[in-house]
């Protein structure tokens, strides 16, 4: 959050940061948030870059703008690079993360694949739930097959689409299928916002605190969490675009730093830093056309990138659900 | 229904003729089904030809393999012919009808697209839903127009999927959803399987008595009608495939029936007719190949026929349900 | 072209604007372009604003970025509302234009939609060749119908799509295709880069030029015209993105012009103004991050739009080439 | 061929299997065809059941019509089912066989995806392409990686789509494109009429052959073959359907000659034998609605079906053509 304008990240890796940055409820700005814990593994061989962000209490949730619980952040450089054997690894690694966010006893899983499967950076969901292996029909009419007798979950799915295309908010289409179904789990699929364009199509944000409010492309409406759905809600999510706004708001913030920084300005005798922060960011969001609001930003290649990624992401869940403990 | 072999149609015009045919409950095959009220209407300028088949009592219902309730048929041989202005037409009159089942007072309506978007002549249903003008969001927020005060009804829509994508009962995903966005009514549409080629594509069904087992591609389970759903359900379909093994024994009946007729069997002194009735079946079954029993028959040009049906059902349901009286 | 950064436009409108705006091969700013006619015609009942820029030299040509010929811009603020009526009125405008820029006796046309069907504000260029009606073939077998006898084109169409998924320049494709069927006259459908969001899908652009470098989501390599196909080339194209690398540049340069402006500077005795022109921009692309440069900004409503405006223009083709004068 | 009814079928094995069957040319029917070479390799452990036909004079050919050359035919029970080892088993064999009918020295290899995208059976050939590597374009521009310095192909491809898209032959496409871009080699997918049901989804067809006049839905026209592009064409093809005619046909093939062998027309002390061979004929082809020669039959879940199959395809393509032997 700076000044009036709402930065959007659905990722709790960059919520850190930014408010580490603006260091707004801390005395020193270099101090780590209370509340928040965060545990770092790198796997150099495989490039792959974990981060867990626990948010241990309701003043560090608030603080965060995110709720309280367990964020585990996948990064590799080459997440959509389309090469067979790495994006195993990948998916075994996620899916180790899965299994340990789903515990134990999670006979039936309903996957919901959220998002627009008709806009390339939102099918993210739609598509990972085309690839996943489905068992909840075969399992209720054959039972389970004997050599997965104790541990195959249940897993059913849905698309439930959008709102401009079905007039309904994805919540109650969900809460439908849910009291129908009775899975003992969510896990809900998202396309996410990030705040930076270098995170986007790279990380993967696995959490057990379900999806909540301004996710996604921007247009989902109340959370889809336990609390809304009455079971626990593990969400997987990648962000594939950043707001038009965002992406503007940032590089002027970044100008008037290095202007701030500039010989010219120093000879001057004064800095733009003089200028009152509020009347700085007034200056800016004036200038933001409102527009741009209802825009994203995403790479040209993201067909690609968003077929390679649903990818990897069902195989996790393929992995995860299909060699649970029970 | 002829000997064992279930003859699958979901027209309750072909199986009124299947009925008359075998004529098995009456006296005289040529005397029209006791409960089941005809009319024919012929729009000859239009090539509109019209049938309205009314089961009225639980008997005929039996009889027929059909629910008590109006079926009305639209018949037009350029159905599937990209004439915009013919299409509109037909819209028109579908409109009508489905204005007339509707009846008064339908504030809000959930569309649902059945079938399996990713197999051609199935995806009707999912099509049907691509076009139309959802409101109910809208009305929601922002209220009707004033224009539309007393008359547009609040839309939604669903494209379910099928139990193979999704894990579970098509009812189970719509009956969620009933129950927690309470429509007034459901129309639901679906692809059908007709007895005959020559039904294919060239005809629409409309009905106020849902969806009932055995309908479309063969893959429904259970009925989606107002005793499942709590609200009265419209049901709209074209017969875009007929069964494999369907086609096959019409045939070998007609081959039959027609060595029946040769000089050269008559010279013999007999006829395939003093075969009983029931081995002359048992015969026809075994050669029929269980595989055909999971496939089915559809043209070459399944694709442009169903983008063209679809419209024509969209455009349909718009008019409907955005004039409708209060 | 301000300073080093290639501001990416695909509209002669746009190109106008900014040669005017930097007035740099003029001596007065608010003089108009030699070489390039304007005329405006606005039609307030239905909303359509429509500009044809003529560049009529060689030297303008240059000056604009863009090849000699002419460029007819309709300019509709609903061309993405889903009215039908209102479209077919678009529809009707914009064959009019294409049947001028046709002019007689091309009997035979060939339509390419270019661009990726995966990445949905690019897919304009397929979507519309999936509604246009198809002819060459059936004139080839039967003739044209009576009727049609001396108007109607023969229409063929292909959808090359983009380099990734072939591993073949675009003009490869479209070169091999016209010299084996021998077209007259190719029109070729394009998703455009603007340079401004408030161009973005209310815009459609017509130009006996063809695809020129630069042109849509930055894929297109070498020219589709006269010259690399030995056939007219008519483009049709609508802005559905904006490069990210523009929105940020040209919002930063907003920045510094509002500053120079701002009581404080002027208070500071100095002004941005006195920064060297290159050093200004020379600040503001060392910010503008190389990964921008592979992005685009889109509105997140594009799949409604692009299957709007993909109606609209299939519509106006066949318009124009099923009743050409021959 | 039987009698004046065309039996359509793509495979050569079952081409093989007529002509003994009816024996035609050949004075005993158990006797091999003379110039049709069989070998046959069973894989118990993998079931891989491999046939080669290799036709080999043009007396052959006209016998079995289809072109001299060799067919390589791969049957395994469980290419259709969604198990990813099993799979990668099959695509290696199957490039196994690439490469030898390949040989040497294909430097650049053009694959084009035969068949209509919007008809799921007929998909095949375009969802082929969807996941191939594709890398002319690359090696064109950065060259070959050092690891692949002497082995991999310039792989290009097009999805020519079917003449009621494109108004053109799909060959006039092609050759287009071959002469533009001069590949060394056309690798030709397509789906394929089987005549028996039996073989669906369950056979791919490798041959050097390329693609001959009748194959697929029924929509090509003229060869796809050296002859016609100058280059090799490798087919490659696995039937997803079978002619609705051929399948009616069939079957009352087989109820005539169950009549035969039946107790009642022994009675009789007559045969339908007795019956003129053409007669018999003429009575089952004027059963067979004329409207049946434009249907196809294909199983309910050729969606899946497609997905798995067209992902086999595509790896062992990759496999064969990145690791070519130059």
């Amino acid at each position: 959050m700076l000044g009036k304008f709402q930065v959007r990240t659905d990722l709790a890796l960059e919520a850190r940061e930014i408010c580490e940055e603006t260091g707004e409820s801390r005395t020193n700005a270099n101090e780590p948030i209370r509340g928040v814990r965060v545990d770092e593994d790198v796997d150099e061989e495989r490039e792959i870059y974990t981060t867990t962000v626990t948010i241990e209490t309701e003043n560090a949730a608030k603080t965060m703008g995110k709720p309280v619980g367990t964020y585990i952040t996948l990064e590799a450089p080459n997440l959509s690079t389309p090469d067979e054997d790495y994006h195993r690894e990948i998916s075994e690694e996620l899916a180790k993360h899965l299994s340990h966010l789903i515990g134990g006893g999670r006979e039936s899983v309903l996957v919901v694949g959220l998002g627009n499967r008709e806009v390339t950076p939102d099918a993210l969901g739609p598509d990972v739930v085309n690839n996943l292996r489905i068992t909840r029909h075969m399992i209720r009419e054959y039972g389970r097959m004997p050599d997965e007798m104790e541990t195959a979950a249940e897993v059913s799915a849905i698309v439930p689409g959008v709102m401009a295309q079905t007039g309904m908010e994805t919540l109650e289409i969900i809460r439908g299928v849910v009291e129908e179904t009775k899975p003992h789990l969510v896990i809900a699929i998202d396309a996410l916002a990030a705040r930076s364009t270098k995170r986007l199509n790279r990380t993967i944000q696995v959490t057990d605190t379900g999806i909540n409010p301004g996710s996604g492309v921007g247009n989902h409406r109340d959370a889809i969490n336990e609390e809304t759905l009455g079971v626990p809600v593990i969400a997987v999510g990648v962000p594939t675009v950043v707001d038009a706004a965002t992406i503007v708001n940032d590089t002027m913030e970044e100008l008037i730093a290095e202007m701030d920084r500039s010989e010219y300005f120093q000879m001057l005798g004064g800095t733009l830093g003089t200028l009152d922060y509020a009347e700085k960011h007034e200056m800016i969001h004036e200038l933001i056309s409102p527009s741009l609001n209802t825009m994203f930003v995403t790479p040209k290649d993201i067909d690609e990138t968003v077929k390679c990624l649903s990818y990897t992401i069902s195989e996790a869940i393929n992995i995860a659900l299909h060699a649970m403990q029970a």
